[in-house]
């Protein structure tokens, strides 16, 4: 008997390459090696205790039934003084709504924006999910390279090129991943006008905010007042397991996003939402705030640390916790370098094929999320790995 | 400035009708009145102790990081045991997939089976979102009038008139949602056969499996062994606020099925899916059926109580929380009926319009989420409310 058909998307959506060297990096250590994490797109410390104990206390006092869709009030104004305390804006609370992660932010995003053969802009590289957003709901996704003269980051001027009349959203991230890399406020505001000029959607990925090194980021809010933006209670606030997220979207288009929201996903986790709301207390921002300098340490010892054997690592990395090598100087094969990497020397990195279709194979991913110590040990085997390859 | 293009499906999916009931309903307890609540799809007990010092047992031993797309091996393994205990199955855990609520199933089923244009056969009524995740990857929700004759279920029979060579999937429930009834074994493998004769998918939603008081409802995976079957642990298993559930999928699906769900939600709650593990123990699985027994005693007051007072409930609404009434014999409107019940008498009850396009102003449904001695209370109100009439 036949299988039913597997609809076209399926096919075209792909998988994360990186997955399959994760894999042999747990068969290694389960064989008894030392495996150095570079390739982890998570924070590798735990969620900050007041936020463990207020989730411990919310399913005490039984707070697992359904929230509202758009989320907990009591969240959505918390979130809306985040942006008062941290940015000096005033946002509605009802233009904030709670999400199953950034994730489920960037799928309402997706669908509140783009209808069927409509192109959608991505910076490349960039985040390897958001093409999948994009081809969930049938629009086309258009990779417009960016790089090094850039800083890794969408123009006006490469946006101006790529756009046309068929455009329905840009998705920008800022700090970037794969590449650590700011969105500038002069960038931001042309990229709203453009989409103003085009009435496509600025969609702006925040989800790294809080985790800057130096420079500030510009706050999306502040210069495209119409972008609908993406955050998410993972990275900065360290909750990644828990799934929560929020987007903040134009007035008008608030009550179609609850709308769609109620639809596909009822609510977001209600034990999740209670735990959230210790994130803006005292006692969690000054863990947040040291997780960040540990961040920054590593930052700061890792990047001269590869450069100085032969990294390319062009502009100022200056959030999130990657860094984006340019590897082309050492191998013209970045996945193939990448398993004989994990292989002889124990070091596991992700290789550009997840993040990019310009140039992949130049292209490696050091994620700073293991201790300065792993992080020092990774280097020397880097090291000893070039000197004997 | 013009606002960015709403997305046409955004226009498409509808809200919940009942979401202005309920928000007229906590106004009125706002002001001091008591209302009968009979209109809320949610268990009214909360998550068991057992699950619940799961949850936290799981938050205190740091559980808070990313799972695997497909989720917890353990709790895949388990869920294939509750197969074999409970329906004699032999299903293979590559098979079972963890996912955000049954709602990220349904996402990830529709969007695996069906093309845009493509149409998705509907029961109607039948569950408000479903229409929505169509709607969602622009495939086309064709309604398909059920009715007492056929228990309110898909008949193999209706579904074979309304297929085409477009169809790309059927989606049908049971125990239904808002009916309470349940698809007989021969209905299952009449769809099954209907769907492989079109290469279509038949999905078949499950969440309300476990709250059945007399018949069993017939396990999908025995009768439609090429369906995918959505359940939850919101329901039988009381974690509606944690938003946890599962999908099984054909062997050959395993794998689009975990790319789709790591690409559009990286995974499921982590501390959801360690409390659900605590789901299959004794002591958790003796409160559940003291719960559905609970149940069982409010569903055989309720339904007599409202045949009594002229709600005409055809068939037998077997499981679920649900009766679906007939009210043409009391108003020719509905929606204006529950209105006016609301307002005059206090006690909420959900009009057909959120479940059906066929004749939604003849339909109510009950919810029997709330005590015997407020189901007492709300029969007393309709009584009182219909000799007022």
């Amino acid at each position: 008997m036949p299988a039913p058909l597997l609809a076209a998307r399926a096919h075209r959506i792909q998988p994360f390459h990186v997955m399959a060297l994760l894999a042999r990096a747990r068969e290694l250590e389960a064989a008894g090696r030392g495996i150095v994490h570079m390739e982890i797109g998570e924070p590798d410390f735990p969620t900050a205790e007041p936020v463990v104990a207020a989730g411990q206390r919310a399913l005490a006092d039984g707070h697992t039934g359904y929230l509202p869709a758009a989320g907990l009030p009591a969240l959505r104004e918390a979130i809306a003084r985040h942006y008062a305390d941290r940015y000096g804006l005033d946002v509605d609370p009802q233009r904030i709504l709670v999400t199953p992660g950034a994730s489920g932010a960037l799928v309402v995003a997706l669908a509140l924006a783009a209808d069927p053969g409509r192109n959608v802009l991505l910076p490349d590289p960039g985040y390897p999910c958001n093409r999948n957003f994009v081809e969930l709901v049938d629009a086309l996704p258009r990779a417009v390279a960016v790089g090094p003269d850039d800083d890794y980051q969408l123009t006006p001027a490469l946006a101006e090129t790529a756009m046309d009349e068929t455009t329905a959203a840009l998705v920008v991230g800022s700090p970037g991943n794969p590449t650590g890399t700011l969105a500038t406020a002069e960038s931001l505001q042309g990229l709203a006008a453009l989409a103003a000029h085009h009435r496509a959607t600025l969609i702006v990925d925040e989800i790294y905010h809080g985790l800057q090194y130096g420079r500030e980021p510009a706050q999306a809010l502040a210069h495209a007042p119409e972008a609908i933006v993406v955050n998410s209670f993972s990275k900065y606030f360290g909750m990644t397991g828990w799934r929560l997220g929020w987007m903040v979207v134009p007035e008008a288009w608030a009550t179609p996003a609850e709308k769609l929201l109620q639809n596909l996903f009822i609510s977001a986790s209600a034990p999740a939402q209670y735990a959230a709301l210790a994130c803006f207390g005292e006692a969690a921002q000054e863990i947040f705030e040291a997780r960040r300098e540990a961040f920054r340490q590593r930052r700061d010892f890792l990047l001269p640390a590869l450069r100085a054997l032969g990294f390319r690592i062009p502009g100022e990395p200056a959030g999130a916790f990657y860094l984006y090598a340019d590897v082309s100087g050492l191998t013209d094969d970045s996945f193939a370098f990448a398993g004989d990497l994990l292989e002889r020397s124990g070091v596991a990195a992700t290789p550009g094929l997840d993040f990019e279709r310009t140039a992949p194979q130049r292209h490696l991913r050091f994620a700073y999320t293991t201790s300065l110590p792993q992080l020092e040990q990774g280097v020397e085997r880097l090291a000893a790995h070039l000197a004997s390859g």
